[in-house]
């Protein structure tokens, strides 16, 4: 299997954190999202990806897009710690916390709506980090109250899910554009335990080869 | 089982396609997102759904939000026919379909991001309506090359899945914005077969008691 992926691409790093914890071996590849106008946008990654994002897996025949998707394929197909629980309510409810960072808080604040904001629209720096914080709140919100319901150690209980993958990746890019932290104590709380663990700090974004 | 959404809104149109495909009966509770300054900000919905998003799906304890996991966990629980292929790889490629709808397409244009566009950042009906047709390009552009690969009479060859109940909605909700679907053959093809079945037919906006 390769991964392509960017080492500060949250989307990415959730998958490196889903392959850490299951300990699969996984070659990756880096698409530089800035560089020359951004490597995802060229012949060679837009012929893997036509929606020139990160990351993609390739499994042999298979080429897949769009991290939540290739997390539950690694669920499906590999062995190592299970990511979902077995319940299938519980297991609704962790893919609607995945959801809510991957559907509702990231798409609205990655590189290119930023890029977007800037240049066909003209916002300026403080404009375009107060939409950011503005939707990293909104979002920030409603996760602190799932998560006063739903966590333990971890964001579901004492064991580690798909949820958790998602949580630190945002809560990395929130602190990249110094979102105001203290009205979350609990995802706070359970970030900070994530964040020690093995898995994650092997994937983290300064830890990985493309990182400068 | 109780549904709370809204007429016009793609999320909960989703889940209503994959409900009626499955033959599911299920009260529908309506959320009117603009009266009032919208009803999912009020305390009755706010205490349901945090996020202030719909559809929200109650099912006895479970309070679950988020179309995406709503409808996999109609997949897993209830009976009709199956909306996602038994193989994991086939599985794993409409679920990447969906997302691309779910987490990339859908997400930067809908209502709260098109008001804050408008209230908060100024902008005219015209840039607003470029903002919206600018994300449909970039989504639509990608859905066409993956329905050239993946497409039958459906969005993954002759069998409906969750990938069926996430497209029409988008474009549905694209022809509200007038975008110019002439470039997307193949999506405009399944989308037209699609229309015709009796279950897209039932779970149309135009069809709920809400409309108006």
């Amino acid at each position: 299997m390769t991964l392509y992926g960017y080492w500060r691409s949250s989307a990415a790093y959730r998958v490196r954190i889903a392959m850490a914890i299951k300990g699969i071996d996984c070659e990756q590849r880096a698409v530089h999202l800035v560089k020359d106008g951004g490597e995802q946008h060229g012949p060679v990654y837009r012929a893997l990806n036509p929606a020139e994002l990160v990351p993609t897996l390739v499994d042999g025949e298979l080429v897949l897009s769009q991290s939540l998707a290739i997390m539950e394929y690694l669920e499906e197909t590999q062995g190592g710690p299970a990511l979902l629980p077995s319940n299938p309510a519980e297991r609704a409810r962790v893919r609607a916390f995945c959801q809510d960072i991957a559907c509702d808080i990231h798409p609205v604040n990655n590189l290119r709506v930023l890029q977007y904001l800037q240049g066909e629209l003209g916002l300026s720096d403080g404009q375009k980090d107060d939409w950011y914080r503005h939707w990293l709140a909104v979002g920030f919100r409603a996760l602190e109250q799932r998560l006063e319901a739903s966590a333990g150690r971890y964001a579901f209980g004492d064991t580690l899910t798909l949820a958790d993958c998602c949580l630190v990746p945002q809560v990395y890019n929130a602190r990249r554009f110094k979102v105001d932290m203290a009205p979350y104590p609990t995802l706070n709380a359970v970030c900070a335990r994530l964040e020690a663990l093995d898995a994650f700090i092997a994937a983290a974004p300064e830890h990985q080869l493309d990182a400068h």
